[in-house]
């Protein structure tokens, strides 16, 4: 294997696979990375055998061939290359190593076989559909942060990704919850994608998934088959196995009859729950909201800090109410609505209340109030 | 105690203050700023027992009087308040309570009376100077990495202040080592500073000191006695107790008489020990320094990793050498050099080596060789 490569194109590379390995593996050949100079350039494969990333980068390949080598280090020498640099990567199988010359640097770098690298057996794929880069950062970002991290409730520990009928309108729906608060966020249907099984994709497949969006400018091909999920980009394929798991059913849980309803800006409320819960315990993170006809007051105390009291303008028409949140889980879940207003529709304090984005109806959040 | 005082201004006074409240205290009244509201305006006082910080903010005093309340929560909260606002203080003894009202937001904080708050007794001065803001920046940028953190050897945990004799020319030297690594940095001697005590500034008192000096623009005044110096700016005033210890005869472990000297691009051989560390084991970080007639050579080696090597060029007429260094501490020191150029004055591979900017005489490092 020989190869001449920009060092900014291996760079990037080099950054969405390194992202996959492990900081600590059993194996050896899981801290490295796989990488096949062939006709179309050098190929890089890291895995922690439940998520792969292939990525292919153009280089000047004068020796077909395949090595591997240590992902993070072959990271950290290509970053702190000069900009502009030529790399050239060489590996002879009698030497065992990986050579890398550069400008008057030369590392020599333990590989290991190609042959030992653990390939993800690549299945069928029964629907295939596309979607906009958007529209999958936005299912992504407005779910993501309910997923659970409790390894018990493993089939929590992901976006539960599925086909759905709203009312008529064929949609796919990311779903995510640990209990304590649930987001559904929703967009048409993409083609393709109708009988496409349900799935839950795993928390660390959605966050490498949303680091190589940010890079995407084109459709996103998304591939599914019962056990695997795969994302095709450019130059980038990641495909993750799928948690083995059932998504509790969660439209059980989305009140529709909360008769009391409550408007509220935003970003006035964000700013006051935030500065309020600067009161409440480091623990239990509780504050109160006071309902009134127009108007909304948040409270919180503690014993060793004291106590925060402040009121905002809101439309309420209901009866007097007060109903405790997590002051982390009602900032999450504001921090994600985009327009002026947000909605909530409440029941009484002990049960579940749903926060809407009053311009946008796709996605829908639920939190359970706390006692205070 | 009632007052009134914009956010920014007690947001920033808060900021200076709250840096040197540790977040964990023993004695509850530690965990609290003292506030004092006076003909001047607010003081605001944080302390460790061991540094002490007082700090005059402008508002707008309607009734004097003092108290204290959590120094970290009061931040917390003018932090999130909006810009521009103004912020209300008030407190009544029998109420036991620091009120601060800003629009509608009302916070009620745990007080503690103002006379439990322990004062740090003042003494007397015996030596006052002024510096310029950007000298003591430059004293402390360039010795306080080569602080020790070993707490058994209490006596280097901070930096040497004291005035000293350079070939005839009186000097305001700073040092600091760790007994791997000296750093020696000196400036001509402020007036009034001759027969100055010797001082050790402790570590905390260095960091809290350096932030400030960041915002400084006017001259620092110091002033120093047996037991404490005190660096007063515009509206703050920062007093530290020294460290009671005897720092080592420091100028017997710089050597005078090394004779083989290399020159180096400093920013190249930053670059390349860099690159070339990437391979070093994290443990050792060492890396072999290889010296030929016009010629460094770089390298490292790791079991696992595998092998680097890279080559400068270097002005050196020694004849040939190995010496190896802590890639970190060398790159420690390479960072201080603002020039083009740094000078190595080398014995051999087992005697400390001194650095110095080509074209900066003020500061010598040391640097003990390593085994490799």
């Amino acid at each position: 294997m020989k190869l001449t490569i920009e060092r900014t194109a291996l760079l990037k590379s080099l950054g969405h696979v390194q992202s996959v390995v492990e900081r600590r593996n059993t194996l050896a050949i899981l801290s490295n990375v796989l990488l096949t100079a062939g006709p179309e350039g050098l190929s890089l494969n890291a895995t922690d055998m439940d998520l792969e990333i292939v990525e292919t980068a153009p280089a000047e390949v004068v020796g077909e061939g395949a090595t591997t080598a240590p992902a993070h280090t072959l990271y950290d020498i290509v970053r702190k290359l000069p900009d502009g640099a030529q790399v050239e990567l060489s590996f002879e199988p009698e030497d065992g190593q990986l050579t890398l010359r550069s400008g008057r640097s030369r590392f020599a770098l333990a590989a290991l076989p190609a042959g030992e690298f653990p390939a993800m057996s690549s299945g069928a794929y029964g629907h295939t559909f596309s979607l906009a880069a958007g529209e999958l950062r936005s299912l992504i970002d407005r779910t993501r942060f309910a997923i659970s991290t409790e390894e018990t409730r493993y089939y929590l520990n992901g976006i539960f990704l599925h086909a759905a009928d709203n009312g008529g309108v064929a949609v796919l729906r990311a779903v995510a919850t640990d209990g304590h608060r649930l987001a559904r966020v929703e967009m048409p249907l993409p083609e393709g994608a109708a009988g496409m099984p349900s799935v839950i994709v795993p928390r660390k497949a959605v966050a490498e998934l949303r680091k190589l969006i940010d890079e995407a400018d084109d459709d996103i091909t998304v591939s599914l088959s019962e056990s695997r999920i795969r994302f095709a980009f450019g130059s980038a394929t990641l495909t993750s196995k799928l948690i083995d798991g059932t998504f509790p059913d969660y439209e059980r849980v989305i009140p529709t009859d909360n008769d009391k309803l409550l408007e509220a800006d935003c970003k006035l409320l964000h700013q006051a729950v935030d500065r309020v819960s600067a009161i409440s315990s480091e623990k239990s993170r509780a504050i109160k909201v006071s309902l009134e006809k127009g108007s909304l007051t948040l409270s919180a105390s503690s014993p060793e800090a004291g106590s925060a009291v402040e009121e905002i303008e809101a439309g309420y028409e209901g009866p007097p109410l007060e109903i405790g949140f997590n002051s982390r889980y009602l900032l999450d879940i504001l921090q994600q609505v985009d327009g002026d207003a947000a909605r909530f529709a409440i029941a009484d304090n002990a049960s579940p209340t749903v926060v809407q984005d009053v311009a946008d109806q796709t996605a829908v959040y639920v939190l359970m109030p706390m006692r205070v």
